[in-house]
């Protein structure tokens, strides 16, 4: 391949995936990648800090800096996708490790469904006469006289269903009704009884994944799931680096991302539909969507402007946010469809979490319950029907992949299950059954504990000299070698190490989680055994060991049938809002009941953060069970 | 210049002007006319029915039929721009009778303003505490709590005003609040205090003409007003041949070009505005508009199907309509600016005949009144406070240069007075002050009324032979000649005549509204002693010699002050209710009093009309005034 000094129309060529982009010189790889719709995971946004880019250049670029990249890798071509400046055509080798793979996203939730519905959208069957000179009347008024009891408005959209409805049903039409605004409301008019086939999503837009279900609103029934990388993801892995990337360059790239997935999720969910079930849905019958998504997803989403959730003191533009209608989202679904979105509580626990909390039903009742939310940030919820407070916890991404050398996202080629032989080799199980690129979240927490049941690591996570070929001295120090190069994916270039740092990393993370359970409990004046439940949401929480992860001493040591797991939350309470009105209610109820606290100004905090930067705390009295570790030897 | 057998992308220059577009082959000079936004009159929308859209060309085209043209003209090159198909590069020469020129359009209305405003689109000054980490409620709520009373919904663009106007604004802003459509809404949020500059359209969205006033909304002040041809009448000079266009290409055409026009004229009426006065406004400002339209122009607009308001029974999509919001109007002003359209009663008495009573006052009045609006339609109002009926009548565009051979719009160069001196010669007045290229609807009344005064037309309006060179033969029988060829405009191949054919065109027009008065007045027992006024509503109402018109017998013979004149009364009510609550609430009052009387299915209505058949009446005794016909001799 030869660079073109005098062009500017520069030919890119991905591999494997075959994709080719014409951009102009000087564009970033990371930046042709996006076009070429190429998932590179860059998880600082694009700004060369977090090395997670890496991919192999033929061809002719100007690169800034390589402080990432191994002598090894700078000889084999490898180099960040994000500061590579494109100087003629190029193939670019996406390697496996930095590729957005499959990934394992949590669509399952635990939540009580209503035995009956009662949506905000409903279907009303309407026979009347026809139009004639003596009875002249419009067509909206004719409509308006069938229903006998209230009147309701009608939409744009209605109104331009309905000459054709009226006459192609012969004056038998159906008429949809929403009263998420408020009053009664007709958003779409069809010939014929249509009753039964009006449908709705849920939606859960997470910083990292969106999963939408499309639901049956007469039944509750879950048609399909369709799942996603939110492509926010090129512009950072997390919220702030969003927020940044907001601030220098305007949302609207920001929110056409957002509602881009979205909408690829409805066409695939429909797509998937429509191929199972001789009976098609169209785009137009979706006439329903029930968002919830944390404060800034949230924001994003609405094209709101999230500079102050960044800075102190942290507000978001609204709590509860307006009915919409799906035409001013930009949502592929029926225009006039009403959406309702969960309420934000704070910048930092959004309507995420609002939706966590109806999933859980511990709105509901009368003894106490703590409900913790792991995922880019850590939530917690403690409360009972009568009050609650919540908090946040900046857990840090390095439970989603980031901070963490060896750490990738729970997705093919993670390993998500690991323990350590007697030999110090360790034994892992890797997500789709191929070699391995890394660790995730879960295989962390595995591997913490494991190291530390093994004596590979001290109470302050810091790896001990020993006497194994699996404990070596590395560039940063001290390191445990996971796997040798040889046995990982193609194209390795260096052995699945983990490091001091990275141990300190994780370390930080369950300290915050641990730490903000214990400064609510403190407030509160209340202990662990007055808990009825601890409820573990998000995807993380799913597939932990949960056993080891007490061990560690990230949640509370508490009977482990006082554990329960609500999978994804957000999607969750989402589903429930979209198909009860209760439900939708309380969300209202849970905001206004719910207090928040805010832990980045707070000494208490400060100090349980602290006392928990120990495996598994610095007060051994909290963690009983701890002593017993070795007695899950045989669960991985 | 040759035609290019080979070439697709043909030149085609119009002359005057030397605009300039490129078409493909076989492209109608009339749809090139259109591209290159030449406005070239095309009364029945392009069939090659009425003859309107005569051109010159040089160059080559292929073209169907010439029923219309004469010798001459053929011999010169002139041809329908309709029928002819671009075979090569053309000059095309529009001639300037058959140009849409300056319009003489009435912008003026006569209606009682309240002395105090009440629009539903208000602004409120309110202060807050800036948001700190110990009182970090969100910037909405922050805003709803320094509303002591109400708590309203805000909508998307007033949540994403909401972040920067509080804090440019340093915690003091200006809501702007709509309850147009029940439960207000803040639809804007403006840093500091800024009460005193919001304003709203009243729109008149005619079949020929479309005109909007921009009103001051706490003074009523009318800011500025702009005009223009409504851009659909390429498609056609009237509501049922735009109707036909719209079923057989589908109503995006029609509803873009409505509300292309209302854009413009928005534009327009800004531009001159900010040029005006120093204190600049933006479209941002305008947020409200209230809209008023016969019942086609009304749902054109909104891009609802008006295949039913065609055929029997002639039923509208609606008679209220509903509030919507600018964005999903397609207006340029503040897309969350909430409009207010008028209701129609029938498919052909519209939401300008309730603003046209709402002008009028009659629907507050404990007497008896009829009002009159003559435009290409003609619609009549009988009624008081306590009850009112309605009818249409298709007066046909005999007065708005259709149906006429001489006829022309109210446009610089026609004729809108004239009378007939002792020896046959007309003498007249021309609009715009230039040689006449025709004669405008007040016009043709002087000249009927002048011919019938000199026994030119019998009582039947047929020309009788006189031995004068201004009466003679032609290709269709008697004519009398207006003006000889070479005191026209430039270009005229033929002399300025009417014929027989063209007064009893006349003659059904007039005899169409005087038969919809008499019925209404038949049908509920009145007589015309029992008038408290005659209202005359529209641009030709306005224009119009009454004595002659009701000499003519087009107008009920009534003492001379009991008329009333309240010119665009469209426009003017729809100023009265954007800015009254009082005046907008009115409108359905008066259209759920407001009876519809069918009157093409009707057969008092035919034997009326019948019997208005001629000058001015069979029964003579209706018009005791119009003996003294002579009377106003020296008012021409």
């Amino acid at each position: 391949m030869t660079a073109d000094e005098g062009r500017n129309n520069l030919r890119v060529v991905f591999r494997p995936d075959g994709k080719q982009v014409t951009v102009d010189r000087g564009t970033t790889v990371l930046e042709a990648g996006r076009l070429a719709c190429i998932p590179i995971d860059a998880v600082c946004g694009g700004s060369g800090k977090c090395g997670r880019c890496k991919v192999k250049i033929d061809g002719k670029t100007i690169t800034e800096g390589s402080e990432h990249l191994t002598e090894e890798e700078v000889r084999e071509g490898i180099a960040l996708a994000c500061t590579s400046r494109i100087e003629g055509d190029l193939i670019v080798h996406v390697l496996p490790r930095y590729r957005l793979g499959k990934h394992q996203i949590v669509t399952k939730s635990v939540q009580k469904m209503p035995e009956r519905t009662t949506p905000w959208v409903t279907k009303r069957f309407l026979e009347m006469n026809p139009a004639t000179l003596s009875d002249n009347l419009a067509d909206r008024e004719r409509m308006m006289r069938a229903m006998d009891d209230a009147r309701p408005e009608i939409s744009l959209e209605g109104l331009r269903d309905l000459p054709s409805a009226l006459r192609d049903g012969r004056w038998k039409v159906t008429a949809t009704r929403s009263d998420l605004a408020g009053p009664v409301e007709i958003i779409r008019v069809e010939p014929g009884d249509t009753r039964g086939s009006a449908v709705g999503i849920a939606v859960d837009i997470g910083t990292t994944t969106v999963v939408v279900d499309l639901i049956d609103l007469d039944t509750g029934e879950v048609l399909g799931t369709a799942s996603d990388f939110n492509r926010q993801m090129t512009h950072g892995d997390d919220v702030i680096a969003r927020m940044m990337f907001g601030e220098e360059n305007g949302l609207d790239e920001l929110t056409s991302l957002a509602r881009e997935t979205v909408n690829s999720c409805i066409s695939r969910v429909m797509e998937e539909r429509n191929e199972m079930d001789g009976e098609r849905l169209s785009r137009q019958d979706i006439v329903a969507a029930s968002i919830a998504g944390n404060t800034v997803m949230t924001q994003f989403f609405l094209g709101l402007s999230t500079d102050n959730v960044r800075l102190e003191p942290y507000v978001p533009v609204t709590h509860h946010i307006p009915p919409m209608k799906a035409k001013d989202l930009g949502l592929m679904m029926n225009g006039a469809g009403s959406v309702f979105t969960f309420p934000s509580r704070a910048g930092y626990v959004g309507g995420d979490v609002i939706a966590d909390v109806l999933a859980s039903e511990m709105h509901r009742s009368k003894r106490t319950h703590l409900l913790i939310d792991v995922g880019t940030n850590g939530e917690v919820v403690l409360g009972c029907r009568d009050w609650m407070v919540s908090c946040s916890c900046s857990a840090g991404p390095a439970f989603e992949g980031g901070e963490v050398t060896c750490g990738v996202r729970a997705m093919d080629g993670a390993i998500d299950r690991l323990r350590i032989d007697d030999d110090l080799a360790a034994k892992y199980h890797v997500i789709g059954d191929r070699a391995p690129i890394g660790v995730c979240g879960s295989g962390l927490v595995d591997l913490m504990a494991e190291m530390y049941a093994r004596g590979v690591i001290d109470r302050k996570a810091r790896i001990q000299e020993r006497d194994s070929d699996r404990v070596r001295t590395g560039e940063e120090g001290l390191e445990y070698v996971i796997e040798r190069k040889e046995r990982l994916h193609e194209g390795a270039t260096s052995d699945l190490v983990i490091t001091d740092a990275d141990l300190q990393n994780i370390l930080r993370t369950k300290a915050a989680i641990y730490g903000a359970c214990s400064v609510l409990l403190r407030k509160t004046g209340k202990d662990l055994g007055s808990l009825s439940s601890i409820v573990i949401a998000g995807g993380f929480g799913f597939h932990l060991d949960m056993t080891r992860a007490v061990t560690l001493g990230m949640f509370p040591d508490v009977p482990r049938k006082k554990y329960r797991f609500i999978g994804n939350g957000a999607l969750g309470g989402a589903k429930l809002a979209l198909v009860s009105k209760d439900a939708r209610r309380e969300t209202s109820k849970i905001l206004n009941k719910m207090t928040y606290l805010e832990l980045s100004v707070d000494n208490e905090f400060y100090e349980e953060f602290s006392a928990s930067l120990f495996i598994p705390h610095t007060d051994l009295g909290r963690f009983p069970s701890a002593n017993h570790a070795n007695d899950w030897r045989d669960v991985a």
